[in-house]
């Protein structure tokens, strides 16, 4: 493979607390293979291109941990009945929420579904998204599960991290969540397992929605069969899935709303990621988690949008990080860690992604704008470029400047 | 002139809560000089042009009624300073804030600025803004209020209102605000009014800073002079801007955070526009304007995005209206009315603008996607056509969609 020379860059440090001029890398297959001064390129180097990047900051890309990207349908009606006072609870006994959704992805075909979503993976790698998690759980049935991850895997631009997250919501069929689950156990996931489409497990984890004793089955046969796990945890109550999360060494609990000061001690000393998502709690009016305690105590957070056609129907970066800073007091070094550093935790990429460091991907940002002009006006992510395993995307969507 | 007929629309009624199909109107040198069903278009009118709408819904585009457009330099880092718990009066005692905005303003030549502007202005137009307002106010003396009241009036795009906000804050030059004021209106507004650079005045009423007194006299010398009046009133205290606006009449009160039940009953009586600015109060984490009761009592609101370098660095307009949604309670057809008529009011501009109506003018979005898409996904705004005085405006940024 012919190597690739990056040089005159400034390379923001670790921190994301200041940059260093005049350093450069090489990459080869995708990897960073050597970084240092550009001075000091070993002469034994002979790479094949070369780009300047003008003194532009470098930093990681941003890793997109928590999406479910893939659905048909809108629920902009139901946004409008919410805030005339229908409770999302209410709405879901209604056989609203996330159960018209799966109406809809059913009914539509895998063909359309992937243009919907590339549509909106676009959208993501146009804010520098390298590395983005999408989610199944709007099919809650073998054939349309198994149609959803086949979508995940056929989409183009960043590296997708697939997740089935079959165990989303009870579907109409089956009379007890105990009983789904069994189902998912013994028909869904040895088939996701056989077609490679996803190597990890999510769950929704909630009173009246899937509870803690049966949960814990779902997730222990889970990982006999080799996945991974990750929870929706602690979104509308103390509902025991960070409990949960902590006990099977999760990736990551998400959301993490209600906390008591044992689950901060506990997460510091796991390597499960607390993944916050203020965009939606903005959205549903919770209230923020602790990312100040968490943060202090030692944890590992990462930030994300949540980005689905209910709870939270906006994929703005920008708009997370912003309430990151406002409402949950994160300095902005810590919103590009969580963005990087800690997504790729909470995604377990973290030997490969979310650090510029010899042997990682060379998956980076690019901009003459400052730190600074992130994260700070919603809507907007400032001029940059983007480059995945040192190649550089051109992007259709243009962001505002 | 020649006549442009558009056809084959759903006209949306001027509640905003239902549309009619199949109607048209006929554009004549930019105002709306006939509309009703497409099936009894009248003989005598022979339109040179025809627009076939494709069954899109049409609706007034947006009016943003408050901006600070014009400014150089960034105030990102303060930003920081900020969530790290420095308040934004000690900023401005520090000479950082508005003061800082001026220094790099007042060191930028117009040529720059414009282009620094027009972008902005492109990003707002992306958005269907087909009316901007743009107050001055980062000048602070007779050459830089002029320079940047020359740099609003060669913008492109939209329909641009020009707001003279000498009274934005007082310059170092001058040692009280009264002093400051006496100077605007011996020595600029007269400039301003020759120059036919601006006929609206606005003030910043806040204790500390411009306070009711000095600020009563000031703009009813501007009234003297010609110019309508508006004010950033009641953002930070009761500090009597409110009522100053509702004795003077002025085209609004901008802000209006503490409010009273008796402001709230003057607004319902007068016809001055309470302008909601909820992604500042989101930035500045204050609480949010009692929007509920002030519509209920039946005053004017507008919503706007209050963009400007400090307080509220985003241009994101479906921002503005979530904010007005989830957080004062607004339906959307109160979002769409206060981004439409209600900022035509506050602008004075209601008999042109705001409605689709025979003799104002042709400015509307024609879109497929639904009403219940618009302020609804931060970041985002639906694919639309946006034509102004019958003109389509091909933007050159792309939003996403």
């Amino acid at each position: 493979m012919s190597q690739k020379l990056f040089r005159n860059l400034r390379l923001v440090n670790s921190e994301f607390t200041g940059s260093e001029a005049k350093r450069a890398f090489i990459v080869e297959a995708g990897l960073i293979t050597w970084m240092g001064s550009q001075n000091q390129i070993p002469k034994k180097l002979k790479p094949k291109k070369e780009f300047d990047l003008k003194n532009n900051l470098v930093f990681p890309s941003f890793i997109e941990c928590h999406t479910h990207t893939v659905f048909a349908g809108s629920r902009a009606q139901e946004f409008e009945m919410r805030n005339q006072g229908v409770s999302y609870l209410e709405i879901a006994e209604r056989g609203g929420g996330i159960l018209s959704t799966v109406q809809a992805t059913r009914a539509t075909s895998a063909k359309s579904l992937t243009a919907l979503t590339q549509k909106r993976v676009n959208n993501f790698l146009a804010q520098g998204v390298s590395t983005l998690e999408i989610k199944s759980g709007y099919g809650l049935d073998l054939k349309n599960e198994i149609k959803v991850l086949q979508v995940i895997k056929n989409l183009k631009g960043p590296r997708i991290i697939s997740t089935f997250l079959g165990a989303h919501a009870k579907p109409a069929e089956f009379k007890t969540h105990e009983d789904y689950l069994q189902y998912l156990v013994t028909t869904v996931l040895p088939v996701v397992k056989k077609k490679k489409l996803s190597d990890r497990v999510d769950i929704f984890i909630e009173n009246k929605f899937f509870e803690k004793s049966a949960s814990q089955k779902y997730l222990e046969a889970a990982k006999k069969l080799g996945f991974a796990v990750t929870i929706h945890a602690n979104q509308l109550s103390f509902s025991e899935g960070a409990d949960l999360a902590l006990e099977l060494s999760a990736h990551s609990a998400d959301h993490v709303i209600h906390l008591n000061e044992n689950h901060i001690k506990a997460f510091a000393k796991s390597k499960t990621v607390a993944v916050l998502l203020p965009a939606a709690d903005l959205y549903m009016r919770c209230a923020y988690p602790s990312a100040r305690k968490l943060i202090d105590a030692g944890a590992t957070v990462a930030l994300a949008t949540d980005f689905n056609p209910g709870s939270c129907p906006t994929q703005d970066l920008a708009l997370v990080g912003l309430l990151a800073r406002l409402e949950m007091k994160m300095s902005l070094p810590e919103v590009f860690k969580a963005y990087t550093s800690g997504a790729a935790q909470a995604l377990g990429v973290s030997d490969a992604e979310g650090q510029l460091l010899v042997g990682k991907s060379a998956n980076f940002i690019s901009t003459a704008a400052e730190l600074n002009d992130f994260f700070y006006s919603a809507g907007s992510t400032p001029k940059h470029q983007l480059f995945i395993r040192g190649n550089e995307i051109k992007s259709t969507i243009i962001a505002r400047d």
